[in-house]
């Protein structure tokens, strides 16, 4: 069921023991939606837990320093910027079928929490966060506003793409404002800064780029063995994605990094118009029109066939 | 004489043929005040010309297409986001001392003009302009509007850096609601998109920085010779310089390009807490706490030895 600001007041306002759940690669926004939330939940006396299959990445130290939370038995089940429990990873067994309240803006969310609070046109679920701790009149902390701003920063791409509201500028200088936040900071850590392993990667990765369908379609493909010849982790290509779209005739581009089970995670990027929700879909992914994602099994060079032609088809 | 809105709202309604200086090597801020300016002279009923001592870059396109304005003898000489009227190049020596009005963000503005309308917290001289034409009650037009997004979003570099301002993503968001400009499609011109030509050279010019001072400085050093080897103009490097600041401890950053006459025009960053602006100064530049330039003469070793030793000294 969908549900308004209110319900989820009274939802929040009447929880206990609630365990927050990440999706798994976690990214600035779960991870700032789910430490966010936590220090709201604990303004309003309600101990938490923030949960995820993975590990968070260590550039997010600023955010998960506070603590995860402690161990107890949860009463209350809430999910973050996860539209599907598949995205739970170990604990959609454990949970999949017990979210009380999901907090997320994927518009792909298949509704299965027992209530949802969604807004598909929210950049992300931070924003929602922020807007319904305003809503609440909870005055948050300057720890919870840095996570919020990091969700925002982070799905955004810094304020500049599409997906990119009004609303997320109004709460960026809102809490510039009134938190004193250390956005550049957080920016820097979250943008601009990486290891000399990465800066090398990137130089390889964009020599790796393969051009299709005319040049409409860049694929950066990073195998395991790569990876591990660069002495580099999975998570720190993390923000790799948007250079496959880099160049001015691309339309498409995706990258694909190879998980150590051998399938490929696949990162699509929409340079203009075309949907790249649509075509991850058909692939049995999700995500949103310029930024989506899918897994592929088989060896490199039948998946990205399997990509070139869906993509291809979209394309027209 | 530094001035207010309100005698700057009076100059503006009073002034006639008007021509708009903006600096050499330009940039974002400039290019988009200097037009977005002519904007709002235009509905003032007073014509205006954008001129510049270099070519504006190709990508400002959208920008300068309604064109610099027409040939006329000036009436009006006004100058934006010029700290020095050495930054003006030949039109230093046309116009350096009949500067009336001044629109400026930069703590380092020499006075030069008669009138000077200094805001030094300003993210833009783009952000100056657009409060004032708010002041005026000038309603501007969708292209003024992206004119002035494009100066603020250039400067801040997308809203990362510090000197971004509560007012710059207040101004973001008004934007966006009243003029419905094409944000994301600007971003994606100014920070984005590359020629082939370019990513090859970044790949290649993160190969050449050189850390120096135990990892705290980091100097790219690219010369005419690379840029003809590549292919590659030199205002294509003009993003380039935050490059010089991606490493983790690095504290400044040292983009050096060799101009055609064989100058190192030198573009600082800081990280961190070093004020480049007081280097550069030292040095003969300016510019802001966290983003300033210089030109250094001679070959590169000496002049990269100049620049380590000023920057061993800021670090104390």
């Amino acid at each position: 069921m969908f549900i308004g600001f209110s319900e989820a007041e009274t939802f929040l306002r009447n929880c206990r023991d609630a365990v927050i759940i990440t999706h798994r690669n976690p990214d600035g926004d779960c991870i700032g939606a789910g430490f966010g939330l936590k220090d709201i939940l604990e303004q309003l006396g309600v101990r938490s837990r923030v949960v995820c299959h993975d590990e968070f990445p260590k550039r997010y130290d600023f955010i998960t320093e506070t603590g995860a939370g402690e161990d107890f038995e949860p009463q209350t089940v809430i999910a973050v910027d996860i539209a599907d429990t598949k995205l739970m990873g170990r604990y959609e067994e454990i949970y999949g079928d017990k979210v009380q309240l999901c907090i997320d803006h994927h518009i792909s969310n298949k509704n299965y929490a027992e209530k949802t609070l969604l807004h598909g046109e929210a950049t992300a679920a931070c924003e929602i966060i922020y807007s319904l701790a305003e809503f609440m009149g909870v005055r948050i902390t300057r720890h919870c506003a840095m996570c919020l701003y990091t969700g925002i920063a982070t799905d955004s791409g810094c304020f500049k793409y599409d997906c990119t509201t009004p609303r997320a500028h109004e709460i960026a200088a809102d809490m510039m404002r009134r938190y004193d936040i250390n956005f550049a900071r957080i920016n820097r850590y979250m943008f601009d800064v990486k290891s000399e392993g990465r800066m090398k990667l990137e130089s390889r990765i964009n020599e790796l780029m393969e051009l299709h369908l005319g040049g409409k379609l860049a694929i950066i493909a990073v195998t395991q063995k790569m990876m591990s010849d660069m002495g580099i982790e999975m998570e720190e290509l993390e923000g790799f994605a948007p250079l496959t779209i880099q160049l001015e005739n691309t339309e498409v581009g995706i990258l694909m990094r190879e998980r150590p089970d051998g399938v490929y995670k696949c990162s699509f990027r929409s340079a203009y118009d075309v949907n790249v929700s649509a075509i991850c879909q058909e692939l049995g992914g999700g995500g949103h029109a310029k930024a989506s994602g899918c897994t592929v099994e088989g060896d490199l060079e039948s998946a990205k066939k399997l990509l070139i032609s869906a993509v291809e088809r979209a394309l027209g």
